[in-house]
């Protein structure tokens, strides 16, 4: 491979993870992922801050991608500084030391069957 | 944080708010969002102009997102100068003083359970 | 306004049009959209190119998006020179003479309640 | 045709096989794609390499996109030189030797109806 496909610094604008699920499958449990992909040669240490409506930022979150590794990070799972809550809405920015893609998706399980959304983040040097 | 990420001209293509709703939950009520974030030091002063298929341009709509700060802005509340039609094709652009964020969800409940669409909106300085 | 906003070429690598739907509303039947934007102040002259996995590509089609319009061009409605076959994977180009914005919308009534997918259409000059 | 759209480098950072489906219906089965358009005059030779959380890179697979074709290529085909994991969550980098665009769309059914994703792939030269 002759360089990590990627960007630094990357930007989802909607972010919410709903509080109820009609399965108590963990993997049908309403959730929001970051993944993130590191196809380089070194580790990437990533740091997320979150944002919201109507307070200063959270964070920063940290993760380690290994090299040559992908990561779905739930945010459901994210605890240290913080909880992320439930019912609300924030926004996150995902910043790297090196490159990396990150994708958003969204399953909604409020009502059975679930919903789908997902995009690839915003991206910027 | 070094500088803010992010456009300050950003469109969505493809907009539409459906008039019924199979739910009266406020969360699960059919709309559309644009969800705007602002991670600089500065508030934005965003400008949304909504484009139709047989009228002139509807605009310019006016909301400032805070530094540090992200909104869920529904364009079913927009009301000013102008309410946005339902079950009308519209698209949108969106303008910002300072580098913003913006990424586009449809919640469609027309038929229960809903269906979800996103996307992080098309940018261009 | 200072400009356009936009590029002059798009393509959406993934689409299909389902030959079958659960409703007979003509909003809920399977469908697929190119939602073109121009935010311009002269007509966009637009021609797709559709490509297959077995023949040669087909068109072009031509549509024009009057100046500060939106167009929600539903594929299943194209029928000049040809029509669009139903479960048939087929992409689009599509090519613009003035900057114009893509974005691709499905909404798959195969199974009631419809699903949907949304993603802006990629652009290069 | 001037010259192909598109890049020659492409990642998708959030895939994912859910290994059960809710209808025999091969159109229905659970399956995630990467639709790849070549709008060139030349073949497209594509290799893809995929990434794992806990696991060293799997691949190449290859694949050729003929001159002015589209491909979709189903995930669970793949099977040289090994079979992608179900319920696995799984990374992919594609690359080609000329332009091409390339598209995610999954279809999960493991709850009927199905619920669709998409979104135009990252891509960097």
């Amino acid at each position: 491979m002759t360089h990590a496909i990627g960007s630094r610094r990357w930007a989802i604008a909607d972010g919410y993870i709903p509080s109820s699920s009609a399965s108590d499958d963990p993997a049908l449990v309403s959730h929001e992922c970051a993944c993130i992909l590191n196809t380089g040669d070194t580790p990437a240490k990533v740091e997320i801050t979150l944002f919201f409506s109507d307070r200063e930022p959270a964070g920063p979150y940290r993760v380690t991608v290994a090299a040559r590794r992908t990561v779905d990070l739930r945010f459901n799972d994210l605890d240290d500084p913080e909880r992320v809550p439930r019912d609300t809405p924030y926004a996150s920015l995902i910043e790297s030391d090196t490159p990396i893609v990150v994708q958003q998706t969204r399953l909604d399980s409020r009502q059975p069957p679930h919903a789908l959304l997902s995009t690839i983040a915003y991206c910027q040097e």
